[in-house]
């Protein structure tokens, strides 16, 4: 095997984490990325478009999704199915490409056990006074609603410890930049790499 | 814990694939990297400093330092005695310390048996030819002791996937920048990296 498969980059963490705004300076930075868009059974918010924010879907399509064992994984949040399409991703990575996955920390781990070879990634606010300011400051939602992610949120921190990485979200910019240094390396890992050992031995040069 | 242990980074690899060169390069780059230094009972080449470049030590001290324990591994090379002083190893790592390990790969997979949570790299020539030319610049030993070395780096490069990372060492100053990019990368490692989430749950904001 002298292709690799794409890498699998899952980027997690609770709401307000900042998780969105990494994975955007990620793309920017990394232009050849795929993203993996999720299927969705919320209603679109302003600005976002089917097929590039998400796959807005009926319930009753997302259960025929599931049924037919198309969704790598998929959780109700807030009333709602959000699920990744299997045979989008598993394509990409195939094709050698690498993918970017931003997803909850529900959806992050139901995906571990389907891709234990994916790189997980935790990403976390620098203290729990910025993660409550950053829910806040959204402003899309409820009081309630609000209320209900703060405390899911907060209790999702002790997750961070089935995850392959911790990523401060201090400065965005700098998180991002931390997220490519450890992509970097990932690659560097025995198990990515090792063709190039099968490549030393069998060369031109044997 | 609020504060981690060191790291202990092992750079490994055959005979002529340049770990001495990347070694030098990163206590360069990181002035507070400790670095073990080994015992031997070979003869010091020219230049070497005793408690610098090794420990020199006659075969019955060794003997002795293996009978109490005080070796974290040892192998006999071409008929020398090599090893890690334990003690020394353990003591900065307790403090906080990050510990660079050069070591061949019979003390490497010995070590990782002993600190599985070590970062254990795997330095490869670019190529067949390429390792063979640095063995034999090296001119230092017999042509007998050049082939023995040669076959054994050989062999030596299928053990590669018993190590975390591989690092080509094309250019060696390349090779060095992808070392440090996989220690900063080690260090967002969510196992070294967990305390982060008790100082976010516990902190003064909360």
């Amino acid at each position: 095997m002298n292709k690799p498969k794409g890498l699998l980059l899952v980027v997690s963490g609770p709401s307000g984490a900042g998780k969105g705004t990494i994975c955007g300076l990620l793309r920017k930075a990394l232009p050849d990325l795929a993203y993996s868009v999720s299927v969705t059974t919320r209603a679109p918010r302003e600005g976002e478009v089917d097929g590039k924010d998400y796959f807005f879907k009926t319930v009753s399509q997302v259960k025929d999704m599931i049924f037919r064992g198309e969704l790598l994984e998929y959780a109700q949040v807030y009333g709602n199915y959000y699920g990744t399409p299997k045979p989008y991703v598993m394509g990409l990575l195939n094709e050698g490409r690498d993918v970017l996955l931003e997803i909850d920390v529900q959806g992050a781990l139901q995906i571990k056990k389907v891709f234990p070879d994916g790189v997980f990634v935790f990403v976390v606010p620098p203290t729990l006074s910025e993660l409550r300011a950053r829910i806040y400051n959204r402003g899309k939602d409820t009081e309630e609603v609000i209320e209900k992610r703060l405390k899911e949120a907060t209790h999702e921190l002790r997750y961070a410890s089935k995850y392959d990485y911790i990523i401060v979200n201090d400065i965005a910019e700098k998180a991002a930049g931390r997220v490519l240094t450890l992509l970097e390396a990932e690659r560097y890992r025995a198990g990515r790499t090792y063709f190039i050992i099968d490549k030393i031995l069998d060369g031109p040069e044997k």
